[in-house]
This record gives C-alpha cells, sequence and structure tokens, in this order.
C-alpha cells in the first residue's frame, strides 16, 4: 500500500466512505490529474503564514511557488522560521504569476483591495483574513471600522467552513477566479460547536466564554504578548467589540430558519487570553428554547458530524491538548439536568484549524482534491 | 514611624479612616493587649497549609504554636515546603492545647466529626474547607454526599467572607468558641464580583464562567495535574456538579430580599483548569432583571467597595497576574451597550484571599486584630 | 506525484541522493516488496507508548497489528490517549505472534528477562528502554542495580543511533530476531552535539549541562512533576548518578581511537528540569586536546552530518522549540576566541528523536525501508 | 510584639544575633533616628523599577519621595503596573531634589554621564545598572563597549553585594555621596555559589552554566520575548560575550589571593533561556586545584553562610521556585566521588536578590538601618 493509499485509507475509515477520486480540474483549464497544485502564501512571515508552509511542505497534491512577506528579496526560511530550516524555501516580495492558488495572511483590509491582482490571474483566492468572511457590507464598518471597497463580490465568496458550506466550496472551484473566505479562530471554534443546536432551533440566550493561546494574536512583539506577562495569568480582552461575532452570527444566524435562534443575535461572546500558544475552548452556554434531553442532543450531533474526517463528537469534556498541531476539532454537549441548561464545548487548534489547516481543507475541496490530504497528522500530546 | 505604624498608616490609607484599635480580646479570658495570639495549622503539609504558614509566620499579632500534618512526628518544614526552609519550624500530629485560633486544611467531612475537640477547648475554629460554610443541612447531601453530624452549628458558624459578614464574625469573637467557614475559592471570587449587582436585586439569568490555576486542586499528584497533560491546555471539569455552586447560591441568595435575583438559583457556574499556578478569573455573564446603565453599576461597586482594604474596582478588566501572591481581589462590571447585558469580571489568587489568606483576614477580625495584619504584602509581578 | 513520491522526493532533497529502494526484505521469509511490516508496541500506555502510536499509525509502509498494557483487555485508546480518540485502536495485554517488529518502551530490567519471548518468534526487538545499550555487562550493575539476565546478547545488539551504526543496523535486518537498544534521549542528544568532536580526539576535558521538558520523566503522576511544582521553577536531579553516562562514555568513547578523548570517561554530566513539556537542550563545554579553529570545527561538522536527513548543523545557537514534534535533531559548536574552550550544543524532541521517532528511523534501516519514512513531519512551532 | 519587634526577632533568629540598633546617620547631616529615609526611583515603569516599588513601598525605614520614567508627566502607576493599582504614587519626569537615596535601574551608560547630578545633592546613588560595577576602567570598553566617563569614582564605589563587601558598604554611608554598584543577576547567583570556593583557592577549571527566567530580559516587548517564542523552549544566548563575565572574574578573582584560582579568569559562562518568568539556576561545575572532601565544602559553605540572614546552604539541590519572590539565595556544593569534580548550585529571585531586593539590602548597610528591613517577605510557592 502506498502513502497516498494508506491516507485515502485512513480519510475512508473515518468517512465511512471512500474519498472522492480526484477528478480532473477545470480551473483556468492548466491542471491534468496528478500534477501538483501550485501555491503561493502571502504574509508567509507570521505565524499563520508558517504553518501554512508547515503542511504545505508536505501536502501530497501541492507545490509551493512562492512565499511572499512585505520588503523580503530572497530572504531564507531559515532565518525567518527556525523551525523550518530543513526546507530550501525564500520569501520575496511579490506573487509568482503562475500560482494557481494563493494563500493570503494579511490583517484585516489588505486583501479587499488588491483582490483583482489574483482574480485577473484566475488564481483561487484563500484569504485567512476577513475581508471576504462577511457577506452584508454593512458588517464591515460595524466590526471593522472601514468601508469594504468590494462589497459587490461578498456574495460570492463562500466562507470556508467546509463542515457548512461544502458544496458551495466545491461549486467555485469550477471556475476561475474562486475566493474563500476562511474563517476566524473563535468563529470556528463556536460554530462547530453550536451549528447543531442551531440548526435544531435550539438557542434561546447564548454566552460563548472562549479562552485562547497567545498565537491568534500574531507574531508581532507587543507589550501584553511578552512571556512575563502572558505567563501565569489570564484575562480578557476585545470585551464586547471582537469581531468574530460578525462571523458568529452571520453563520449560526442562517441556521435553523429566520429568527429560529433568538439567542444568536446579541450572543454575548467573551474573549480570553490564557497562558499557551496554541488552542482555543469556546464554552458556549445555551438556555434553550425548549427542554431537550440528552438523547436528542447525541442525536444531532452524530447526525451532524458522525461523517465528517476532522469533527469527533467526544463523551468526555475535550481539552484543547487533545487537538494540538492537528486539523481535528472536538465537540461535546451536555444538558444540565439541575436547570434545563445546554453546555456545548468546542475546541480546537487555533493556528490549524483555526486557520491555516481550515484554509487547507477549503481549498483541497475547491480544487477537487481528497478534503484531508495534507492534514492527516495526528495532534501531538503530551 | 515603626512597622506597626507603617502598617497601620497603609491600611488607613486604604481605609479613608483609622483601623479600629487593637482592643482587649475576651476570648477565653485569656489575652492581654499586646500578646500575640497563639495558632496551629492543621492540614499543614498541603498547598493551603504552606500558604498559612507563609502569610502566619510573619504576622505581627500572630504566633505559630503548632503544625499538624498526619503522622508527622516532628518532620522539619523544610523537608516538607521547601521554600520555607529558613523557618525553624516542625510538623507535629496533634493539635496544642494552649491554642487560641486552629486553622484547618482538610478534605471536606474532616472537621465536622471533631469540632467539639477545638470547641471544647474555646477555641477559636476557622475551617478552610466547606464543613461549616452552608447554612442548611441538606445542602452537604446534595453537594457533598454526606450527612452533616452537626448540623445543629451550621446556624451558628459565619460564612467567613469579611466584605459581607464583618460584623458577624467580630460578633462570633466575644465568645469562646467561634467557627468560621472559610469560603471556597471560586465562590469568593464568584460572590464578590456579583455582590454589588445581587444587593440590588439585577440578577435575572446568570452564567458563570471560571478560569482556574491548578493550585486549588492541591498537592497530592494525580494524573490530570500532572505538568505533561496541564501545559498548554485548558479544559472543564466539575461540569454541573461543582460544590462551590451551593455556596454562590447561599450567598448571593441572601442579598437583594428573596426572590430579588433569579438567576442565582440554577446559575449556570463552569469551572476549567488553565495552565498556570494561581489565579482565578470568573467571568459573569448576567442578563438584568432591568435595563440598566454604566453609571448605575459604578455607583454600585463604589458604594460596595470603596472603603474595602482588600478589593478594588478597576477601571480596564483586570488579569489574574495582578493580584499574585496577595490578598487582593479586584472587581470590574460594564454594561454591553450592544445587548443589555451585563459583565462582571473578579479575580484573586486562589491561594491567598481565596484560601489562607480570607481565613487570615477572617480571624483578625474575630480576635479584634487591625484586618489587614499580615495580609499586606503586595501582588508579585511580572 | 503521489505522496510516497512526495516523500521519497523530499528525503532525496536532504540526502542530496536518492534513498534506497525499498528492496525485498528476507526477515523470517515472510514479506514481500510492498507489503506493510507488521508492528506491535508494548508499553503502549505511556507517553512513548502514544509518540510510537501516533508516528506508526501514518508510517506509509508499517500496520500496527497490536498495543499491548499491563492488564489492559481490550481498552479503547480514547480513554488512554484522548488525542488519539481518531484512530479505532484498543489495547490488549499480550503481543500477536504475527508481529513482525515489536517496540518496547518499558522500564529498565523488563525487556532482558523475556528476550526469548520475541527471538523465539524472530520478531525484531526495537527496545526503547536501556536493556540493550550497553555492549559491557558490568555497566548494568554499576548503572541500573541489576545483573543483567541475557550478557550473551549484548554484542549483537546494535545501539540504535543510526547516524552512528547505520551500516550495523542494516546488517542485524539481515537475519530474524535483530536486537536494536534504542538510545536514551539525553545520550541521543549529547552524542550527537559531539561525535564530530570525539571522532577528531578533541576532546580533553567534558562537562555537559542538559535540559530537559518533564515528558522525558514519564506519564506516571509523581509530586515533583505536579504542574505547581515544575512551572516556574528549574531544577537539577540525578546528580553524578545519570545513567545515560554510560551510554555517552561507550559511544563517545569508541570514537577516535582509543584514549583518544580523555574527557570523555568521567564526564561530567549534569541533567535539569526545565518548565517545559518536551525538549533537550545538551550544553557540551569542552577543553579541546589542542588549539582549533571556527574552520576546522565547521568542516567536522559538515562532513559528520552533511548527508543526514535528520541531523541539521545551525549557524545560529539553536532552540529547544526548532524541532517540537518532530524526528529532527539541529548542533551548534563554536570556539570561543577568549580561552580557546569549545561549546557544542545539540537540541532534539526528548519524545521523538530521543525516543519514538529515533525508534522507528532504526527500524526503517532494520527492515531495509527508507529510512525517512514516517518522520517526515516538520517541526511545530510557534 | 509590634510588627518591627517581630521583623527585629525574625532577623536575630536567622543572625544568631541581635540586628545591629538603628543609629544616628548622619548622611547629609538630615536624618535623625526613627525618620523614614527619602527614596526616590529612577526607572520606574520596568520590571526591576516594579520591585523597588513593591519592597519599598512597605520598607518600614523608608518613604517613596519620587517615581521617576523617561517623559512621565504624573502618570497614576495603575496604568503602568496595573498589580501595584492599590498604591497612590504616580510617575514624574524627575528626580526630587530632597530624596537621600537614589535607586537607578537604567541601561548601561545611563548613569555614568549623570552621577553629579545626585553626588552634588548628597545623595546616595544605588545603580542596579553595571555603571559602578567594575573597578577597571578598562573592563567598560571589553565588555560594555563604551569608555567610562567618570573612571576616577570606580575604585570609590562599593560592589553591592553585601555578603562580600558589607563593611565597605557600612563605610561609605559615613559620608555624603556613597555609590553602591548593584550586582547583575548571574553575577550575584555565580559569585555566592562560588564565593567559598575561590576563598579557598579551589577553582582550577570553571564552567558556569546559567539559566534564567525571561524577567532579566526587561519589560519591553521584543520578538524573542514573546511568549510563543519562549513556552516550550530553551536556548542559550548572549554565548560567550555576556557582559556579566566581567563581575564574575573580577569577584571570584579577589578572593583567595592572587592567581589561587586559575580556573576563574577565562571562565566559561552560558546563560540561557528557560521557560519560566522568574529565577536563576547557575549550576558552577569546578576542577578543583587538588583533591577535596564533602567534609571540607560543608565547612567552607558553612562558615561562609552561617550567619547570613537572605543565604541558606541546603543539603537537597535547589529550585528557584524556592526562593520564588523573596530575596534569598540558596546554595549547595557536592563533590563528585567518581571523578573528583566539584559542582556547585546557586539559585536566587532575579528581580529580588538578583536586583531590587539586594540593591535594598546594600541600601540598608549604608544608611545603617537593620539589614534584613523590607526583605523578609518569604518566598512563594507553588
Amino acid at each position: 500500500m502506498s502513502a497516498s493509499e494508506t491516507e485515502a485509507a485512513i480519510a475512508a475509515d473515518r468517512h465511512h466512505e471512500p474519498p472522492a477520486p480526484r477528478s480532473a480540474r477545470a480551473i483556468g483549464q492548466r491542471a491534468l490529474v496528478g500534477d501538483p497544485v501550485r501555491v503561493a502564501i502571502v504574509g508567509a512571515t507570521g505565524y499563520v503564514g508558517a504553518e501554512l508552509i508547515r503542511l504545505l511542505a508536505l501536502h501530497p497534491h501541492v507545490r509551493i511557488v512562492g512565499l511572499v512577506g512585505r520588503e523580503r528579496k530572497g530572504d531564507p526560511i531559515a532565518g525567518i522560521h527556525p523551525h523550518l530550516a530543513t526546507r530550501d524555501l525564500k520569501v520575496y516580495d511579490a506573487v509568482p504569476a503562475d500560482a494557481e492558488a494563493v494563500f493570503l495572511a494579511l490583517p484585516h483590509g489588505a486583501v479587499a483591495g488588491r483582490i483583482d491582482e489574483f482574480l485577473d490571474r484566475g488564481q483561487t483566492v484563500i484569504d485567512l483574513g476577513p475581508d471576504f468572511r462577511l457577506h452584508d457590507p454593512a458588517d464591515y464598518p460595524r466590526w471593522y471600522h472601514f468601508e469594504h471597497p468590494r462589497a459587490d463580490l461578498l456574495r460570492a465568496a463562500v466562507y470556508g467552513l467546509p463542515e457548512l458550506h461544502r458544496a458551495e466550496l466545491a461549486a467555485i472551484g469550477r471556475a476561475p477566479g474562486a475566493i474563500v473566505g476562511s474563517p476566524g479562530c473563535y468563529a470556528t471554534t463556536t460554530i462547530l460547536a453550536l451549528a447543531p443546536l442551531a440548526r435544531a432551533g435550539l438557542i434561546a440566550d447564548l454566552v460563548v466564554d472562549a479562552k485562547s493561546g497567545v498565537s491568534g494574536a500574531g507574531r508581532d512583539p507587543k507589550a501584553d504578548l511578552h512571556f512575563g506577562e502572558v505567563n501565569e495569568s489570564v484575562k480578557a480582552y476585545g470585551i464586547f467589540t471582537h469581531r468574530h461575532i460578525g462571523e458568529i452570527e452571520q453563520e449560526l444566524g442562517a441556521l435553523g430558519g429566520e429568527d429560529a435562534n433568538p439567542g444568536v443575535r446579541g450572543v454575548d461572546f467573551l474573549p480570553q487570553l490564557v497562558p499557551m500558544t496554541r488552542g482555543i475552548l469556546s464554552a458556549c452556554h445555551v438556555r434553550p428554547t425548549r427542554p431537550v434531553t440528552q438523547a436528542e442532543l447525541d442525536a444531532l450531533y452524530r447526525d451532524a458530524y458522525g461523517d465528517e474526517a476532522f469533527i469527533t463528537v467526544v463523551d468526555a469534556a475535550p481539552a484543547t491538548k487533545h487537538v494540538y498541531g492537528s486539523n481535528e476539532a472536538r465537540v461535546w454537549c451536555r444538558v444540565d439536568e439541575r436547570n434545563g441548561r445546554v453546555l456545548a464545548i468546542g475546541v480546537l487548534d487555533n493556528l490549524v484549524k483555526g486557520a491555516a489547516g481550515q484554509a487547507i481543507q477549503a481549498f483541497n475541496v475547491v480544487h477537487g482534491l481528497p478534503e484531508p490530504a495534507g492534514l492527516l497528522q495526528l495532534p501531538l500530546a503530551p
């Protein structure tokens, strides 16, 4: 059995069905079956950029043709990301024209204005920033304090959560210039934990209390990311105003029919920094719209995620360490017999399923590759 | 200015009034003005025991006359708590008869059955376990799964949160055999964060999402306290059943008049372990019983805590590190204009204001000593 | 390009030559080209066992046919290693007879007495404990305090450091019943950092000051592995008596000719615990036997490791995080112009290149598989 | 017993003799018995500045009359050091003229050029930077790359390690304008660990392998102090060139007579960063000038430190956590019977005994105050 067969088998084992064979892709009429997809990474010098390199460098159906960082002129990766020193890669300041797909890990507002550069070449855009996550143009001034310059594209872009939008991702792959708005880390954790409840219209009232490692704040040195400040401390931040609220409301609000979940609009979302590097745990406190039983909850989650390669519904409350370094998410949901409330917990690695891994997963779907390709690495513990 | 004057001045500065002079105590008719109070510590080998030693060893009005640990026969403290090696103290297996006050840091159920041993000698009992925290005997089988053998004493014991029960603590000090049920760490954080809201009858719905360092789980080696398991991980535990819920319901429920705060009974309380040694942050998510303004909240908290030595109402959301190693608690409360909800956050060091320090603070009140005596140490950061 | 081709290409790229094709193996006359090797893991419930599972589960030429843990009767892996919950594996109490290779992660002395059980079946033994690392029977009472019951096998066993013993590992693979004594974590770090100097007979005097994360101490809960004890602390342990000294003296002593390195015998080796989970850094302080230049050192290290897939000679002093979760080691060596001394630093992940990864690397060589198979995962940072 | 009596008693208990009574000080003819000494802190916004405030704010014989930070105009301390928010202090941009002593926590070179500003007012200068640590002007270009502008003062300044220079510190206190060069953190740990050996002329060869928490690198945000970089990592830095080598050579070189310790000049000193906030452990590997017995070592250390308030010679190898937050240092020394080498280990908290605490200790001696005043706080563990 070859490595790719093993990979397929592993994927199949989790899917309970054989993964789709990689079909000929029509994107730009350039790809043939078996050719690796040529990809570029913009924002390659940050933490998310490093994760994209780490994963794409070993992706069986991909070739990295360009790493891009501001004002870089061929700097070896070893000096930028010492852990990747064995890769013979350099960082330049421009995206190669022959890239078929571009992963962009840039601050908000940085992609919206230059999107045509990629679309004009027929490149798939996988934007790991927020510029194409929200469909309503009014959400950009509201959450990000800028007017979106390309509001015309917001409807065509797909929110890159394959567990919710797999068919749409596959659909945009059939034409050049697909745009994926890859979800935020908190949003992914929270939406995955709550989607089965939202679909069933069960969320009357919602408090999401989330805890994240510091890598989500990026690599730039800041006073409050200094080891001396973070270690042995927990603190809340972005109180009442965290930008991922927009995504959470959009995605959960779209499930279960209009106004099915009165608790989603106006969700009480609190992000907190805990002294660790990776990982997010979202504790989602729900007052249900009607009394529910545990059996009902179990069925909802089993139906939603039983066939998903990267989502595991677990029996014991999950820890962030259970998914460290992997593209997995784990979800857990219980009703509290004492007060009738429902608690759903989701965990993931914010840099993988919360960023780089999820972007690659969506890219795989868009490009007709096996969805788990390049993402099979198991969690690292302890 | 002598050290005690400095201490008094510091205390006065924070109280905005001179601290009460240390009056002659009547307890057992044994004490005279100026004599140190003779104290013993039972459970001296654990983390809370170590904190009691650390603080009481330098308490200006106390003399440690006995350290007690199971099956200890004069073991030097250096072998048990290496950080206290400079203290010339030993641990024995019995409480000295001439102790005037006994601090007990023992598992639940361990004090209730032997309380007469202390009361018969007229010793003040400061129980850092839960045996005398709850007033309703029915709460013991409910939260702790045992029938309380001395239900007759539960009403006389005072819940040792000086900020709520100062007068009662002072009152029981006027007769021998006072019993203080020193509060749990999560309960203290949560009650302090919410008391001003509860007094105003503002809590319609309540989710308390709390995060704690691991020292709260005690010193015994356990698989899930192994550094390899805790580091780089967050997880929930004690879900739906944490014992401190009983205290929170009792104390907040007693404020503001009967049924003033429908959200308190049936509080959704979730404890979580984060990778740090000390510190608790309680994020208290409140749906208020009526619309509130920020000015109103500010007034409530200022009135509640303006004169308290150990509680600081802060303008910026507090981090646990801001109170590390000290007896301070910090609270912060804001209304979210977007959805009308209220968020109150409290932080403290679970081993000090959440355990040993608070016990000493209550002891000071009971014994007529200056309330901040022995507790002035400032937080340690970074 | 298939995944296995990608893997081969990546390996080739690092080797600067094509990896050896996987030839027909004669072991037990059972294997044919392309069949996966059937492996079992004994000691599957510990940290090293978990790493073996993590890596072997995705090894392209391996099938796990048995996980073995004391008194286990089919326990699902999810309950033992929650991070591996997506694997459909169970742990039993016996090694399957049809396993071709057995990885043993057991305490010292546990394998020596039962080795015939595996040899009689023609199984390759990869012992991750110390029972077959030392060639001189007298070293066992000296460092491990037991008389070795199978001293007759100590010469035939190969010390499983492929960078030093590749040919011997390949040689024992040509007959059934090969025994590999997989090196200790500290020993691997130290030997790799110093081998080029030892080969050149440069070590006149040697101090090795090593720092390790706590996972090297195993998974059993112990008082000094409690998060509260480890966090924010550094301490030395095993002072003067650490068992890996035997391996270091044996392996470095064999390089460069007899008595070429007077500093090796009697090495001053100090292990220290630092507050992290994974990683070892060995700082090797050498007084050289004669003056050396940096150019000479550079040449020695380049010659030694230029073709090695897993050893990288770096220009900037390496951090343990640079190899986190990977099978890589990094070495760095400099002469101090001020005093003529030489400093060599090595880093690795104690659970991968220091344990499970290295064992798989040696297994690959023994079984004629591509040496990097299953070990290409890149380091995880931040 | 008053607090100051308790403090005196505690100090006396450790000293085995009563502490010297606070005599009338002649400094500037301004002080009377019992008046607090007026002190200012320059560099109050950094980590060392915060520690000075933390300790001096509760010092029984001190009044803080000025906090100074660059371009500060009365900023409340709460915004700069949130953990000190309960102190009613502000930071300004100038040193008050009526301060009797000034603590300076500034980068190297910042004090040398403005020293007259303080001397002209008769203020005691306690410089926590390196400008007055080294006596030989040639050491400044060598280790700090600047020519010292006031080489004339270097001999008059006292190296502020009270355990080695107590008499000199007391002596300079008898005239205005005393200068104390407060030692570096690594230097203190190393010198205290080795002084007894150096005095006995036992150091033939010396490797000092030191590990530090990150607070020693200061508060400014830097890429390599980001939590994501530091956590789960160990690395060496300042290799061959660390500036504290100059202090170590100067101080140890002065003990035991000229050339008594050939290993001191040219010491192999290696600093390393470990993932913790506070603490230094110096492992000092010594090849002795002649064979030594453990009894001899025990006697040397007992004689050196038996009467010291802040140095404890311990039987079990110390961990940095044993002294966390306190002014204590612990030392341990053993001969390795296997190879005749000697290992000395010292630990301390780099911000207290390695910086702020030690500076206050020296200040106390200079100003005739009880040496342990303000420094009695016990270590904080876990």
